[in-house]
């Protein structure tokens, strides 16, 4: 096990509400951004241990998409603090799985005392990039921030007891923006290019290929780390689209098993699972002792899962 | 020491020669892109050691400006081979600093054996985004790729002795792109916004920040890695500008002691430091044994190094 503690969290999300039918979600209203709800999931996780952004070793931002291209999101928000300690910054990317990634690197580098104490966010705008051409995704996304602070676990065991990803290449063009940077650079906006510049995605083909590849990771998964599903208290999905309890029913996991809130917040892209793992924190969902997977798919197509000891 | 040696690298540049005066500058000329710079060094690196992209366990883009804003840019480059193995594709980004950032995180994973041979790819497509509004970073830059393949040493004794890495954010504007993701969408792109989606550098304010800081930073580095830059066989910094000599004349570093090639190769974002390190190679400037110090400032403003025993 790679120890480590959660001693903060926090998360935001946009506070105007859409409601597609049933499926609600939330989207920036004018007063808020990017930055905004970065700052205010940061600032709950900094206040929820009483430590300040100083106090931080590591600041990494794990998001699919940036402030800017230059320079690193995490450099960025650091300077929204006015951070005086130069607190080393770096941005770690595998688009709706980055949080998973990032908690999942970061922990080697907690465990080899490289750093003390770390901050990831992860911060996601999708109402801007999302088409409306697209009812599906359009009408899938909110807009959200969570942040997490975590050190390693001295007094007790906790930590990451396994992390496996896989990325199947075969579907990266079936997720993607394709404008905004080397392949397009902004200039080539236009009427008929601005569609490449929006979020793009081949809802069917993308869970085919989901559909196809899940279970065999999920087995692997098992296999490698020991543990059964059924060893899990509670699964954390990112909350891909309403298939969810579709591609859980496949795996044989209970509805009490995972957390399922497609209808009240939406896909919150990279933001969805520390998000979710947030309110588990906070509703009690998980506690000290749970054994937790946070799992997701995303753009690439690329399956994560980690295993957590709360 | 975290041990790792590398086993393959390999390296292009833009076709397009242009000359500032004394400085030669490349760029990628009509048959060229990001993708093509990326393949022809990943497959020098792969031909150095006889193997082939599914022989990797990990890919790794480490670069200031990715392909796409969605997936990633590791994810994007396996498609291009056609990958059928489910190589997990990570984007680690610290600007111009991002091939040293992603070598010193990988040597952790590597390390602790989650990887076995990972392939760490940096493109930067520098004329894209120049602006010829700003002359001096206009005449500076140049398009390049470097690829590294890296797997555990088990023979003899080779890897990461120490790194560092530090963010002043008091310079994070002061380096920038700022638009083309959330912070101004392509959409507001127009004659009056052009320059925001272009590289903004005030030059002098960097430089004094660069003199301010780096001085501290190889003080700091010395004493926390127990090598002093007397131990060093060979600097290879990033190759930032002509201030290169000033920088390293301050520091006491003797000509001989760190490539300058900023004449000859120009300013190649994170591109610099793993081509010029693939350079040294090639020449027999650095060899089995050799003590490396990779050594770069990036935009945030952030100072890295890593102390390498070839």
């Amino acid at each position: 096990m790679r120890n480590l503690k959660i001693i903060g969290y926090g998360k935001d999300k946009g506070n105007k509400i859409l409601m597609f039918g049933k499926n609600k979600r939330h989207r920036m209203d004018k007063h808020q951004s990017h930055f905004t709800m970065s700052k205010t999931a940061i600032d709950q996780a900094l206040e929820k241990c009483s430590l300040t952004i100083e106090d931080m070793d590591l600041i990494v931002f794990a998001s699919a998409i940036g402030y800017q291209p230059i320079p690193c999101s995490a450099a960025l928000i650091s300077r929204e603090y006015g951070t005086r300690k130069p607190i080393p910054c770096m941005d770690i990317n595998t688009t709706c799985t980055s949080f998973i990634s990032a908690l999942d690197t970061v922990s080697y580098l907690i465990d080899a005392d490289r750093y003390k104490r770390v901050l990831i966010l992860t911060a996601e705008t999708a109402s801007l990039g999302i088409n409306p051409k697209q009812k599906e995704s359009f009408e899938l996304f909110s807009d959200a921030a969570a942040a997490f602070i975590i050190e390693k676990a001295t007094e007790r065991a906790s930590g990451v007891l396994y992390g496996l990803q896989q990325t199947w290449v075969e579907g990266a063009h079936d997720t993607e923006i394709r404008g905004g940077l080397s392949s397009m650079h902004a200039r080539h906006y236009n009427e008929e290019t601005e569609d490449d510049y929006l979020f793009d995605m081949k809802g069917p083909k993308v869970l085919r290929l989901v559909a196809k590849k899940v279970p065999d990771f999920i087995t692997l998964l098992e296999k490698e780390s020991g543990y059964s599903l059924k060893d899990i208290d509670m699964i954390i999905p990112h909350q891909a689209s309403r298939a969810l309890p579709l591609v859980m029913a496949k795996l044989g996991v209970p509805e009490e098993g995972y957390m399922n809130y497609v209808q009240e917040y939406g896909n919150m892209i990279a933001a969805s699972v520390p998000y979710m793992l947030a309110l588990a924190l906070d509703e009690g969902l998980v506690k000290e002792g749970s054994k937790v997977l946070l799992f997701g798919t995303a753009a690439g197509l690329t399956i994560s899962g980690l295993i957590l000891l709360i």
